[in-house]
């Protein structure tokens, strides 16, 4: 039961078995078969966010982080040449972009949130007003720390009336939750394979204006994190700078060509929601409540508050919940114990309620039958 | 044919099915069987250059090049804080180590060679004597752009006797040529997962002598990147920093199960110095000549002078012997036409008795049969 477990985890997550018989051919990195495979992927992600003919999607090697580096690195100047970015924080992958821009000396400004409560506009708009030295925001779409969703379509204009980049990490909501960029202006938005396409991990890529794309030459600090040198390179010889990782490139193909043919987007992010749904209803009838209220929840990963009673233990519970066939994830705030569950992937043919079973049936070993909160 | 076609190529290269195989499962980044993995792969890793004990394993997300810069940016303190690093110069990648002390803003000093010199132990003898302000040497231990093998061992001695810190890239050799740590001091060995111990592209690893790791908090010029933070992390939670890419850590896993049950690296580094004589005997005969005298080439990747024919050209030359089950690679030199064969990978029943005939035959076609040079 324990081999081959369902991921409740937000990235790396289970995918279908269509996408890892992908992984069983090996490709030449400079052969047109796989070059053919990278043109298609970055034309398949640029249709998700309704940006062919504006921006230009690079593909990076490694996780979500190096591509989050990667587009603060090339995308703002350094700190010398004006660079200045804000950085509005209501979770820890808000922090870690700050932390970026601390190491890569960008100057930085933060705006500290509570954990479970959304970044306002009008703040944003207060605080570049007050600074016009501030030539970026970077803006977490969904924070997985704890599943809250921020308002980005708003903040964009915000942004843009401002005359401001924006740079958002969808790493959490690319494909599930919309960004069009018709509609919702941005220089950058970064995400990565392993996550809402259903790929497996090991790269990530960035979604950039290429009006803004074209005048960052120079502004890297790393050699391989450079998108312009590898958007440059790309565009000129069809393949990557330094060798891709060819399998996770080939099944995020496979994933992305399953996730049109299911309905795009509306299809992913409404399974999702259902997922999100039974989710959370499930596990009120257990009496676990999730920590955020459903106005500012995002469908992808909920955080749950951990049982009070002195009999939980999140290492007791996730391993008696991994025995039943499926894998959790720790909580991430610090001031509350919690544990969350992703709402992504294939989770097989019970779906959610299988999930929720395997929570009861844990529950129920460990002693901790709860008040049926319904 | 064409499908599965062996790769003659310095990694990616052709892969066993049963480290293909090994992908066809999902594992959560947090779980105890996945981390499991990790330290075993570590301490495997360690084992190759027998430095248990005395060095750390620390592996690192995307391609060979992003660990060689995490390298460098680790270890090499900022320039302005005396970071000073030598590269000798002979070859692509030695350029690329340059170019990456260039971008980190790592004070520089590099000796150039020609491409079919080797390095020679005296001049680094000689430069670190007149430049005591030098900190660390870069050194490639084989050239993937031609082949040519550097001798490493007598110039970590020399680099030893000055005090200073030797940094090597041996991705194309590490795994099939000795490189033991107790006979040969260096700071830093830098390789990847898809090279000679035949995993799949996606991950790098560097074996760095504790002793000098413990000193480089601090150092790195990006967050992701940072080796030492890295280490630390991995060693307090047995985890990744960020999200790993599990399918190709599996991958690698499994490929050096095979690797130590084959016979480690003499079984390695015997079969591939096998392919290598047959290869290059195999393509004399057909009139081919390889660019490198014997006493200097590494049995990896051979460079062969293109045909001196007005027929020839190398695309219609790799289409050819394409459609025949071969993919080869180009050459990279800039004065000399050559194209590369890989002596590395899984090359299917026929070895590389197969890839010669191929070449044969797809010279024939393009009506390039060459006066027999034996």
């Amino acid at each position: 039961m324990t081999t081959d477990a369902i991921l409740l985890t937000p990235g790396p997550l289970t995918t279908s078995s269509r996408t890892k018989q992908s992984m069983l051919r090996d490709w030449g990195s400079w052969d047109t078969d796989f070059n053919a495979i990278t043109a298609r992927l970055r034309q398949g992600l640029l249709r998700i966010v309704h940006g062919e003919g504006t921006h230009e999607c690079v593909p990076l090697q490694g996780s979500g982080t190096f591509s989050v580096e990667a587009a603060i690195g090339t995308l703002v100047p350094p700190g010398e040449k004006g660079g200045h970015v804000l950085v509005p924080v209501n979770g820890a992958y808000c922090q870690r972009i700050a932390k970026i821009c601390k190491v890569l000396g960008r100057k930085l400004t933060t705006f500290e949130y509570a954990e479970d409560a959304q970044i306002r506009p009008e703040d944003i708009d207060r605080l570049l007003a007050k600074d016009p030295s501030i030539t970026h925001v970077a803006l977490v779409h969904c924070e997985t720390s704890t599943g809250i969703l921020n308002p980005l379509h708003e903040i964009a204009l915000v942004v843009q009336r401002h005359g401001k980049g924006l740079i958002v990490d969808a790493m959490s909501s690319f494909g599930a939750l919309e960004i069009d960029a018709r509609k919702t202006p941005f220089d950058a938005v970064v995400a990565a394979s392993g996550k809402c396409l259903e790929g497996v991990p090991g790269m990530g890529f960035v979604l950039a204006r290429r009006a803004a794309l074209e005048r960052c030459e120079g502004n890297c600090h790393s050699l391989a994190m450079d998108l312009y040198d590898q958007w440059v390179y790309m565009n000129k010889t069809t393949q990557w700078r330094f060798t891709p990782p060819t399998h996770v490139v080939a099944a995020l193909d496979a994933a992305l060509t399953q996730y049109f043919e299911q309905g795009g987007l509306a299809a992913r992010g409404g399974a999702y929601a259902k997922n999100c749904r039974e989710l959370i209803s499930g596990l009120a009838g257990l009496g676990l409540r999730s920590f955020l209220p459903a106005a500012i929840q995002a469908p992808i990963i909920v955080t749950f508050h951990a049982p009070a009673s002195p009999a939980y233990e999140f290492k007791a519970f996730y391993n008696a919940v991994r025995q039943r066939g499926y894998i959790l994830y720790p909580g991430k705030l610090t001031a509350v114990e919690t544990f969350r569950v992703g709402c992504m992937g294939q989770l097989g043919a019970r779906g959610m309620a299988g999930a929720v079973e395997a929570v009861r049936d844990a529950l129920q070993e460990m002693g901790l039958e709860l008040a049926n909160a319904e």
